[in-house]
C-alpha cells in the first residue's frame, strides 16, 4: 500500500511525472481555433493598423495649423480634397490645407490629427475650424495597436475571441496549435450496465463513463468511452493495452470496493514500463484515486462513486489535460463567487473537505442588494444529487475543523 | 435620433422586446447534450439507486443484531451467504444472520446496514462483529439519490457534466433541448477586406466578423459570417432580407462613422415590421450600439471598433442568445476575481466605464500569499491589444468618478 498524499503533494507528483509532455502539433484554420492552445509564437509581421486612421468624422489637419483656433477666431484652411473610406487619400497635406475624412479613413501624408466635424464650417473651398487639436488627436497611429516585430501572442496561450480578432487583423488564416488530448475511458464493475440497457436486479447503469466523457470535453480533450469492463485483471489489462496506441491519457473508473481497487492498481503496475505513483489522496470526496503511468502515458484509476470521481477529475485529471494541450498546469486566476455560509459546518480535519453548495441570493432590503448565501449539500460520494443540485464547491483546508454559519467562503462554480 | 439609454435600461428594453421568445426544440442524444439547454422537465421515473447498496466491503446485517457489540463481546451471526456484485442476493436475511457484501453490492432483504470488514472475524459458518451499526449505516438507501417522481432537472437548465450523469443513471438516451440560436453576421464598411485578402492602401482586414463569430460560439450559438458588405443601404437591406429566413438573430458590425451608423439604423427601420428600439447606450466602450427588430427577430448594429463591439456583445447580445436558447437572460451568479488596482483611475462619470485589466500576482512575502493586482490597459475602442492583453474587466458605475490605487475591484474574466 502506497502512502496517502495531500492534494498538493499528489498534484506535484503528477506534474513531475509529466515534465513538459505535450500532445503533437497540428495546423488548423484560425476560424476554428477558439479554445485551442497556440503551439507557436505570434509576432506581428506588419503594423496594426498599417496606416494612421481617423477615429472621428471630420477634417485631417496639421495640428500646428489649428493652434490658437477658437469660436471667435477659427483657423481657416484650404480644402484640398476628400479622403474616402478604403482608399488612398488624394494626396499629401501642405501647410494651410485640410481634407475631409470619415471615421476609419486613412490620414493623408502631412496630417497628424483630425478636427471633429462638429467644430467645423465649410465655405466653398475653405474650412473654418473652431477648436485646436493636439498632435495625434482623434487618430489611431500606424502601429499603435501592434508594432512590426511585437510579440502578439505567446506559445501556450489559450485562444480567446479577441485573439481570433488580432490573428485576423494580421492576415493569419491558419495556426499551429497543440492537438486535443485523446482520452480513453473505461468503466469497470460487474454491476455496471450501459445507460441503454435495462439493469437486472443488483445492477446499475453506468454514470461515471458519461460524466467523465463530459468533463474531458469541457476541458479541451477528446473523450472516447471504451465500454464497460468486468472486474477481472486479464480483461482490464487487455483493454488498456489495446487502447494505449490511440490515447494520450487513460482513465479507469469504478473499482470502488477494496478488491477492485487493487485490480486497477495491479493492472497499471503490470503494464509495459508501468508504475503506480500514488494510491489515495487525503481529501473528501475523492480519496481513492490512483495515478500511474505506462510507456510515458498517464493513467488514472478513479473511484466508482461519481462525486468522488468528479472531484478527482477536477483536481488531478484537469491539470494533466491542461499540460498535455500546452497550457500551464493551473490557470493563473480562478474566478469564484463569494458567499456566506447559511449553516454551521464541521470538518473532520486531516484532509481537505470539498463542500458542494447551492447558492441563493437573499431578498434585497432597504435598497441594499441581498447577500449571496451558500447552502451545503450533504451526502456521501455515491449521491449524485449533491452535484446536480450544487452550483459549485468550496474547500475546507486540512487544518480547519469547520466554519460557523455566516462565514464568507469562495465558491468555485461547476 | 433616439435617446441614449443606460446599460440597465437598454437591457430591459431588449428583454421586453423578446418576451420569452425561444428557438425551436430538438431531440439529441444525452451523450451530446453538454452545454445545451433542457426543453423538458426531467422527473425520475424510477428510484436512484433502484435498490439499497452497501458503501463498504463488509457484512450486511439487521442493525438490531449488532447493538451492544464490542471488542470484548462481539455479536456472533450465522453466515447465510455471499452477496455478489451485480447480482441479486442469495436470499433474505433472518434474525441472527449475516451475508458478506462488497461495496456497491445489493443489500439482502431483511438487512438494513453493513458492518465494515475491518471490524469482523469469520470462523467457518460464524461471523464475529466487533462494532455495532446504526440502521442504514454504510449503505445508500433505495431512492436516496432521487425518489420516483422527484424533479431531477427543470426545463431551462444548462446541462453540466453531473446532469449527463443523472440522465444516464435514469436510462435516458435522448433529450429534448432548445436548438442553438443561428446568428448571421455581417461586416460592413468600404474599407474592410476578408482576412485572406491583401489590403490595398486605406483598407484593413475584417476583425469584427471573426471576433463576433467566436463570441457567438462561446455563448451557445451557431454563427454564420455572411461576408463583407459595402456601406450602401440597398446592398445591406438586400443581404439582411435574404438572411432573415435562416437566422434567429442578425448582427451588423461596422458603420463606425456617422454616415454608416445611420445606414444601419435606416435599414433596420425599413425592414418588414422593422423598428429601431434604441441607438446608443451610455457606456464606454460600446456606446454606438443599435438594437432593433424585424418580423420578431432581434437585430444588432454594433460599432466597427472591435473593443466597442465586444463589450456590446457581452452586455446586450449575450443575454439575447441566452434567452433564445431557453436560459434566463442573465446567469444567477457571475464568478469573478477580486484584485487591487495598481494605479489611480479616473472616470468621466455619466456613463458606465468598462476597464480592461491585466491581472498579476504579487510575490508572496513572509509566508503570506501575494495580492492579486489589476493593471488597467488604456486605449481607445479601436485598439484590440487592450483586449488581447487583458485577463478581464471591471466596471466603474455611472455615478463614480474613479478609484484610487489599492481599491478592491471585481474582475470578470474574458
Amino acid at each position: 500500500m502506497l502512502t496517502v498524499l495531500s492534494v498538493k503533494e499528489a498534484q506535484r507528483c503528477i506534474l513531475e511525472s509529466l515534465a513538459h509532455k505535450r500532445t503533437g502539433m497540428e495546423n488548423i484554420p484560425v476560424a476554428a481555433s477558439l479554445g485551442r492552445v497556440l503551439a507557436e509564437e505570434i509576432v506581428a509581421l506588419e503594423m496594426v493598423p498599417s496606416f494612421a486612421r481617423s477615429t472621428m468624422d471630420g477634417f485631417a489637419v496639421r495640428s500646428a495649423d489649428t493652434f490658437g483656433a477658437s469660436e471667435s477666431m477659427p483657423a481657416l484652411l484650404n480644402l484640398a480634397g476628400h479622403v474616402l473610406m478604403g482608399a488612398a487619400p488624394p494626396g499629401n497635406l501642405q501647410p494651410g490645407e485640410t481634407m475631409s475624412i470619415p471615421t476609419g479613413g486613412m490620414l493623408p501624408g502631412g496630417s497628424d490629427s483630425v478636427v471633429m466635424v462638429e467644430y467645423s464650417e465649410t465655405f466653398g473651398n475653405q474650412v473654418a475650424l473652431y477648436r485646436p487639436v493636439a498632435p495625434f488627436e482623434n487618430t489611431i497611429r500606424q502601429g499603435e495597436d501592434f508594432q512590426k516585430g511585437d510579440m502578439v501572442l505567446p506559445a501556450g496561450c489559450l485562444i480567446r475571441a479577441a485573439d481570433v480578432g488580432i490573428l485576423s487583423a494580421l492576415g493569419r488564416l491558419n495556426l499551429k496549435v497543440y492537438a486535443q488530448p485523446r482520452v480513453n475511458i473505461f468503466s469497470t464493475g460487474d454491476e455496471i450496465v450501459a445507460p441503454g440497457e435495462e439493469p437486472k436486479t443488483g445492477q446499475i447503469r453506468d454514470i461515471n463513463g458519461p460524466v467523465l466523457c463530459s468533463q474531458v470535453e469541457e476541458n479541451g480533450g477528446v473523450a472516447q468511452h471504451r465500454g464497460i469492463i468486468a472486474d477481472e485483471e486479464e480483461e482490464l489489462q487487455k483493454a488498456l493495452l489495446e487502447s494505449m496506441e490511440d490515447a494520450d491519457l487513460l482513465i479507469i473508473s469504478g473499482g470502488s470496493s477494496v478488491g477492485t481497487r487493487d485490480v486497477a492498481a495491479k493492472v497499471i503496475a503490470a503494464l509495459p514500463e508501468g508504475g503506480v505513483y500514488f494510491h489515495g489522496v487525503s481529501m473528501r470526496p475523492g480519496k481513492p484515486v490512483i495515478y500511474g503511468m505506462s510507456q510515458g502515458k498517464p493513467i488514472f484509476g478513479l473511484s466508482g462513486n461519481p462525486v468522488s470521481a468528479m472531484f478527482s477529475f477536477i483536481l488531478f485529471v484537469k491539470p494533466v489535460l491542461r499540460i498535455l494541450q500546452g497550457l500551464s498546469s493551473f490557470p493563473d486566476f480562478n474566478p469564484y463567487v463569494e458567499a456566506y455560509l447559511d449553516t454551521n459546518l464541521s470538518s473532520p480535519g486531516g484532509r481537505e473537505d470539498y463542500i458542494r453548495v447551492a447558492l441563493y441570493q437573499e431578498a434585497a432590503a432597504e435598497g441594499k442588494e441581498g447577500m449571496i448565501r451558500a447552502k451545503p449539500l450533504f451526502g456521501g460520494p455515491g449521491l449524485l444529487h449533491t452535484m446536480v443540485q450544487a452550483d459549485g464547491y468550496f474547500v475546507i483546508p486540512r487544518d480547519v475543523e469547520g466554519y460557523p454559519a455566516g462565514s464568507k467562503v469562495k465558491v468555485y462554480l461547476f
